[in-house]
């Protein structure tokens, strides 16, 4: 079993489940695997089979898998034709079996579960994660446990209980709820595969191998990812340093990280050239998604964006509704807000020339607009009702 | 351009989608391309691109996609084991761009509306139909028009109407609305999509093409698929016809279209051994992708069952709404209820002892269950509740 390590002090600790976080900086642990001379496995399809040795994992089981990865990287040829920007791209993420990247993570944590032997594994989430948690453990055989709010409505808690993952809806404080989850674990044995799970991260750097290969095996000069815990872009971050230490790229893409500007303590963090984290006290925003008052990996991505020239930015309701429409409109791509957070601050920093002709750009879509239908605003969209006699002469003006 | 010719009289048609269906026999025409030595090109992901040489088109043009294809077969090895039945894959259809297997056919149908000088696209659709049309006429830059029923849910029309489309309520008769549709277009020259389109259709056989390989270039000896209009069992029919033609396979699977017993006019002519269809007066199930009460390609699929050793089965509610849990809580695939048929007659077949030991069954799952939310029953599922304080007590019976 690989170890781990503080990406703060850089102590070293053992590969323990049941204390993922540095007891001296309180930071979580990553996994401390570094990849030898990896290899690509041409012959395997994209997903984490082809690259098995930039993970620490001996071998993928298929039988733990639910075909996640291979999403495709679409050319956004119609968004870059209207708003006059450099070549765009999207790495759809929402393709992923569950409606989600967490995905990517969850197959490789339960990997973990399965050979450290555990039986029940859990996670505290109100969306996205919790489906996927359940289902990659449903897939596993193993029991789950899905910790959310008391007041999560009814379509969120179906996508996990489907799985018949015992879910527990928690009066009292939420963020107090994350550390309680570890300490049951701990008590339990059973593995709470939270956010920034190092297994989790390790999962999220094969979205990185994959967009170096669509594009041809090159990184993009810039990558915008929406940042909740701050565990996605951590592992897309350390999947193109894998790259760089391979030999396989020269330089690393310029990061950009999203909030909205309703939940943003890692975007203000950073602007004000801090390097730690300020809890929000009233998060309001569409992009449910990314906010997370208290992101647990802040400390380690602000520290990370300024060792490799990254950067955050925050976008408003307004322009976080306007993208995700164009998306659709334009894309056909029906995303989460969260996600279209990344095409409203890329379209800002166009706008204020701060990408150069030529750069190329990939918007990581995190999620699925299925998932988020109560958020999308019916006035804007063309309805119109007709009797069937009427049909014809109604459509006839359209000509 | 390729020809049309009808299934049913053989004769010969131009291929205009002015008219689609054959005026004599009133069944819908089908693509005559027959592919001549059609090799499979291993450089390109699975996909249309692949298998261009089965398909009549030219060239694949990627800035008409949204990375559809390349689902996953999944071995549904816990299933296999909860029941002892014998090998069993699913294909999952469900992870295609929008969530179901109707983007297969879009994508073919979009490049013809384009190839054509189309400049409006339509459908008639209350589900995954009309999410489909509307993202890939986006994404191309048409325009679309989707004719809805009056009653259609507002989640239902959201998932087409984000992508701009022209959503238009109709009262009236649902059924005359169909060809309403084709009348409509004539005159204004919009190009309507339907269910049983050949273009659809001819994108269907890319599934076929891509289980042939997954399975490492075998035929499974069973082939399970939710039957609605019978487009999808057509197209999927006609590509494991062209694998065996190309030499590539020299026996064909048994096909088992399926229905819900609530809504199953073509399993009922079947069983009566009938060459036509009487129309359902009152369908009633959950399985509402696949309640068309008079299937437009019912006479022409019976033909083709007919001609190939197939068979169509008919399932019952409660084994549906089982078999969708079965799929979620052993296998961690959330369908809706349409795709959750074919685990139910599977399992009634392996009961029954008509699938030999040994013997390869494939169930196409055909939509994501997220599109379906609403189907599932609360009540079956473990959802807790608890203070923070009670919860270490409460978790610890569950050592």
């Amino acid at each position: 079993m690989e170890s781990f390590s503080c990406p703060i002090c850089r102590r070293p600790y053992p590969a323990d489940v049941r204390s993922l976080f540095c007891p001296i900086c309180g930071d979580p642990l990553l996994s401390a695997y570094v990849p030898k001379s990896p290899s690509i496995h041409r012959r395997s399809p994209m997903g984490v089979s082809r690259y098995l040795d930039f993970l620490p994992l001996d071998e993928f089981d298929t039988s733990l898998s639910l075909g996640e990865g291979g999403t495709p990287l679409q050319v956004l040829n119609r968004l870059q034709a209207k708003f006059h920007t450099p070549p765009l791209f999207a790495k759809n993420e929402a393709m992923n079996p569950t409606g989600s990247f967490k995905d990517r993570g969850s197959v490789i944590a339960i990997h973990m579960a399965k050979a450290l032997g555990f039986e029940t594994v859990g996670t505290i989430s109100t969306g996205n994660m919790a489906g996927s948690t359940a289902a990659y453990a449903a897939k596993a055989g193993l029991r789950s446990v899905i910790f959310v709010k008391d007041d999560t409505p009814r379509e969120k808690i179906l996508a996990a209980g489907i799985h018949g993952a015992n879910v527990i809806k928690v009066r009292g404080n939420y963020a107090a709820l994350f550390w309680k989850s570890f300490e049951i674990g701990r008590v339990l044995s059973f593995y709470f595969i939270n956010s920034v799970d190092p297994y989790r991260i390790e999962g999220y750097k094969v979205t990185s191998y994959e967009i170096y290969e669509q594009l041809g095996g090159k990184a993009p000069e810039y990558l915008f990812v929406p940042v909740s815990s701050g565990g996605h872009l951590i592992g897309l971050m350390r999947g193109f340093l894998d790259l760089r230490r391979a030999g396989l790229i020269s330089r690393l893409p310029r990061f950009v990280g999203v909030q909205a500007r309703g939940c943003a303590p890692i975007a203000r963090a950073f602007d004000r050239h801090k390097k730690t984290i300020s809890p929000v006290t009233n998060p309001r925003t569409v992009a449910h998604a990314i906010a997370n008052p208290q992101p647990p990996g802040g400390k380690v991505l602000l520290r990370m964006l300024a060792a490799n020239r990254g950067a955050m930015a925050a976008v408003g309701e307004t322009e976080i509704l306007k993208a995700q429409r164009a998306l659709a409109e334009y894309e056909g791509i029906f995303c989460d807000p969260a996600s279209a957070t990344v095409l409203a601050a890329y379209l800002k920093m166009t706008k204020q020339g701060l990408i150069p002709p030529g750069a190329r750009s990939v918007l990581v879509i995190t999620g699925s607009g299925l998932k988020t239908l109560g958020d999308v605003d019916l006035s804007k969209l063309r309805i119109a009702q007709a009797d069937l006699s009427d049909l014809p002469q109604l459509m006839s003006a359209w000509k």
